[in-house]
């Protein structure tokens, strides 16, 4: 059984393209790695890369974009739309295919201490690889910025999981971290009024008593001239996407509004799809192996 | 771009499970060739293969099992339930990836020349491969058996599409077509009364005024006590399973007959349920290439 591990490395560059194309040449003609995606930003100043493959070979190339990216990137320089602490800012593990949450957790760890250890950049944990509650959510890791991250690290409470607790002077601080696949999914409503939305995404999102896996806000389009619900489903595999978007349908009844249109951002795992087409077919003992592309990878895997 | 093509060889072999496996052994170690499955049925005295993989390696592989089977299989002492012309039956190509059905014809016709040329078999292309329209069916070519093939192919309109007008003492005749991935679908219905749902599918078959991809009829399933409509969905690009399943609903209420669950029989496309969840969640600009699995197997075969 073949592991596929996803990475989603975000660098503070996205204005010189020279130097992005060196940082995402770790990633270019190494066996058992595929760049899918990297997109620079001239704004954020940032470029979030895909890749995907087999863990060990994605782990090695992870660590040495980060090297390259310790080379090139001087926070002590850097402006942009995005917050960052590091040149190589944040650094998830997502398990794609035969691997559980807990192993991309073992491979945050391996990469984190040796960031620390062999580029003296300290590193947090985030997310399922955080260590303590405090440091599950990345933007509460990452508040202060590159600018205050000397101070912040002198605090009993921030001492980074590994490494000294003083930035390195031009790459900063690195997050890495394990998360499951997001689903990040906005629900169109047939109104303007950016309350019924609000009230939507209240009613939904687990931290104000909705669903376990939803984060959710409401957004006024102007262009569009109506509302959306949008949403983050950290586990689609347990809050269902087809769940979020009856109960969305259910709610915006009461205010008399319909939904009428979705939109779907980013990469989204096969199996979050399929298990919607389940729901509504009314499909008993469906599996995942009964699809072509599930026995296909499986070949090609091998 | 790499193309993927799957083969479906049906063998008149289901008994003899140590003949069985030197056929499929064809398909085993080689590059470039997925053996998905091989189901050996002992009542209907036949085996059929599923293999995937690159065009030219599944031609080789599949003419290399034919003339495994054509040396294993002598239909003089052969009986079974299943009615069968050829020790190789029935060979169809279906397009499943960067392939097109005209493509899949194409290889059809190479590989049907040369059994021909090579083993002597006389062959008859049909589905999408046939040469008149009297072909496209295959009960059709099929009607007579390996018994009354050196009858039928004495007739003008039975000449083979290749090689002489005489079967393979014993190997008898075979077929080599080209179709797409069939969509096979059941749709259980709260009610024992097979009238209902032999009215449902003659209102949604093709030959009876339905939609253009769909063959279906009504079955009676004793031990669950209820009613279902099977089908065949023969192109779900055209004729979408979503709209099929609706329309039988709909159908089904002027009985006041309920829709009570589904059966997906075989491997299907993840496309085809792709295209299902999108409808149900409106989803506006999907395209195959947001799903990881479109772009991860992409990226292994490359």
């Amino acid at each position: 059984m073949n592991k596929i591990v996803e990475c989603v490395p975000n660098f503070s560059e996205g204005r010189d393209l020279d130097k992005v194309e060196q940082i995402v040449s770790a990633f270019r003609g190494v066996r058992g790695v595929n760049l899918l995606s990297y997109e620079p930003d001239a704004d954020y100043n940032r470029v979030v890369v895909t890749v995907m493959g087999e863990p060990e070979a994605v782990k090695e190339a992870v660590i040495n974009s980060v090297k390259i990216a310790t080379e090139l990137i001087d926070l002590r320089n850097h402006t942009g739309e995005h917050s960052r602490m590091g040149a190589s800012d944040v650094v998830p593990f997502i398990p794609i295919k035969n691997m559980t949450i807990e192993e991309c957790v073992e491979i945050a760890k391996e990469v984190g201490e040796r960031i620390a250890d062999e580029l003296a950049i300290p590193v947090f944990l985030y997310e399922s690889a955080a260590t303590c509650p405090e440091r599950v959510n990345l933007a509460k890791i990452r508040k202060g910025q590159f600018e205050k991250m000397a101070e912040k690290l002198q605090e009993p409470n921030w001492k980074p999981d590994f490494g000294e607790s003083q930035p390195h002077p031009s790459a900063g601080v690195t997050a890495v971290g394990a998360r499951n696949p997001l689903f990040a999914f906005n629900i169109d409503l047939d109104t303007a009024d950016i309350e019924i939305a609000n009230k939507i995404a209240k009613a939904i999102r687990h931290s104000s008593g909705g669903f376990r896996y939803i984060k959710a806000g409401g957004v006024y389009l102007k262009e569009r001239n109506h509302v959306q619900v949008t949403m983050n489903i950290t586990d689609y595999t347990k809050t269902a996407v087809y769940r979020v978007f009856e109960t969305v349908k259910m709610e915006a009844k009461r205010y008399g509004v319909n939904v009428i249109g979705s939109e779907i951002i980013g990469l989204v795992p096969m199996a979050s799809l399929i298990d919607t087409a389940e729901y509504y077919l009314k499909v008993r003992d469906f599996t995942m192996d009964k699809v072509i592309e599930t026995r296909l990878m499986e070949s090609l895997g091998e």
